[in-house]
Order: structure tokens, then sequence, then C-alpha cells
């Protein structure tokens, strides 16, 4: 998908997010972001299926960041070690991300078609993370809960992170989440 | 709001889930509704924004079944137990909704736009929740975690009382869930 065109893909989402901070989503049209980014509304179209999802990037890629992790970890580990896992690779994978995280956070706690668009990338994410826990071994509703657990430890973590005062790696800070929701379920 | 046409609201509800159920949810209009419900579609726009919201019922009366057990619970009562109140108290809202609530899941399961809308609304409960947690003198971030906890909880049970085999009441199972939880964390 637009190999030949190197970054288009980047270059729309960095595009898309300026223009919704400055002008805002609604008020924002493919067209103008096209525009910002340097190339055609067909090169949009082609990477992107509509406004909405330029902010969202590859979900099979995203949830592999977590479900790759989940299906390397020792043989031995609990679910919810492999979860923790996950959560450290997740981590590592948003480190250069702390810029645009901070952006697209706002952006998208300010328009709820970008609020239901993200809650859903949650849930596919939480099933996904199950997927992989039963693919392992799991059973359920082990998988499940355990999935979920992981899920609200990533989403608590970075909503932290997004945070203006928060620099914390934000692996470290899911991390820190998990435990928090075990010493509460004690 | 549409105390001149009794039970309109709960007639177009009806209405819209058995056309989701026989012609598939694109294919449903808001006039086949309203058609099939013995009303104007005046009469429907008067109670629903459009087509996806009738079956979201009042978001404000069904997070209420939850915030308004959680602030009954006994001032003593921690976190998880005011949660576990509230999944008794939507429990017993349910118990006359289990044949409703059924259909309504098969359709949902079946529409991207619905299931998106189901997520806003888990998110929405989530945060009504921890609002309820705190305004009862629970820190953060325990009550954003425990109300996390609950809505998994409750999600989760849901579930599980929405196929085709469960018959038990849904607080029950809702508990039951919240103690598999924390026997995971443990």
């Amino acid at each position: 998908m637009g190999r030949w065109e190197p970054g288009a893909r980047e270059r729309l989402a960095e595009a898309a997010l300026e223009l919704f901070l400055e002008r805002g989503y609604d008020a924002t049209t493919v067209a103008d972001i096209a525009a910002r980014a340097g190339v055609t509304e067909r090169t949009f179209f082609r990477q992107y299926s509509d406004k909405r999802e330029v902010l969202f990037g590859d979900p099979a890629e995203y949830n592999a960041v977590f479900t790759d992790a989940v299906a390397g970890a020792p043989a031995d580990a609990s679910p919810l070690d492999a979860g923790a896992a996950a959560l450290r690779a997740v981590g590592a994978w948003f480190a250069g991300r702390h810029p645009y995280a901070r952006r697209r956070a706002a952006v998208v706690a300010a328009n709820p078609a970008l609020q239901e668009r993200e809650q859903v990338k949650r849930l596919h994410l939480t099933e996904a993370i199950a997927a992989a826990l039963l693919a392992r071994g799991a059973a359920q509703p082990a998988a499940a809960l355990t999935a979920e657990l992981i899920s609200v430890a990533f989403h608590q973590a970075f909503v932290r992170w997004v945070a203006a005062d928060e620099e914390s790696d934000l692996g470290d800070l899911a991390i820190s989440v998990l435990g928090e929701l075990r010493g509460l379920a004690r």
C-alpha cells in the first residue's frame, strides 16, 4: 500500500492532527488534509477509508504489538504475566510517540465520533488479547477476564501518560496500574 | 416527552428490534419503525434522535440504576463493595428484560454502528460509576479503577447472560464474575 509515495501515510496522519487542532475536526475536510500533506485526495483514500480513520493507524499492526508479546511470553507464564509482557511491549512501542499521542488525545477527547472509534479500538484490542491468551492454552473465562484487566491497565495508564505532567514510561505506568488493580481486588 | 402517546417510546423500541431482526438494521428506515409501532415519524423523532438510538433507551436513567446504588451503599462500604451493590441493583433492573436483552444483543452483535454505540455507552457508564464513587469520598485512582472493575464484571456477566443457555440472575452472574476477577488478580 502506497510504496510509491514513501511516508504518505504518516504525513497524512500528521497533517490531519495539525488541522484538527487548528480548525476542529468537523471543519476539516479530506481535501484539506491531503493538501496539507502535499498529496492528492486519491492518495488519501488509498491509505484511509475516511477522515475518521486517519488518526487510527493500522489496527492489525497495533493489536499485534500486544498479541505478539502475549504469544512470545515464556510457556509457563500465567495469563496475567503474559498480559504484563504485552504492557511492557506496548510501552516500548509508544516510546517515541509521546508528543503525537498527547496531541492526538486532545483531538479525540473533543470529538464524539473519534471517541466512539477509540472505544471500538479498545474493544477489538481486548478481544485480540483474549484470543492470544486462548491460543497459548489459557482457559475461559480466565482468558477473557485477563484480557479485560490488561486492557483496563493499558487504558488507565494511557490516560495518565498523555496528561501534561506525566513523563514516566508508558509500560512502567501500565504495570503500576495493574499492581493497583491487583491491590484493589485483594 | 410523549406523555400524550403513552408507551410510544417502548413500542418504537420493540418495533425497531423486530424489524432489525427481520430485515437487518441497514434495510430498516425510521418510517418503517414508526409504521410498525403505529405512530408517525414525528413521534419517532420526539423520542429518539435517530435510528441508532432506538435500542439505547435513556442513558441517564440506565446509568442512574448503577449510580443510585453506589450512592446508597452503607457509608463504611469499600469502593468495591459499593460497586458490588450496583451490580445487584442492575441485576434486579434487568430481571424482566431477559428476552428483550437477548434479541437486542443479537442485533447489536451483527451491526458495527450499534457495537460502537454500545461501547460508548459502556465508557459513559464507567465514568458515571467513577463519579459516584468520588462523590461518596473514594480517592483517585481507586475510584477510576474500581469503576473499571465493576464495568468489566457487568459487561462479562451480560455476555454470559444473553447466551442462549444462561438462566441465572444477572446480578448473581456479575457478582460471580467480580469474584473471578479478584481470584485472577491474587
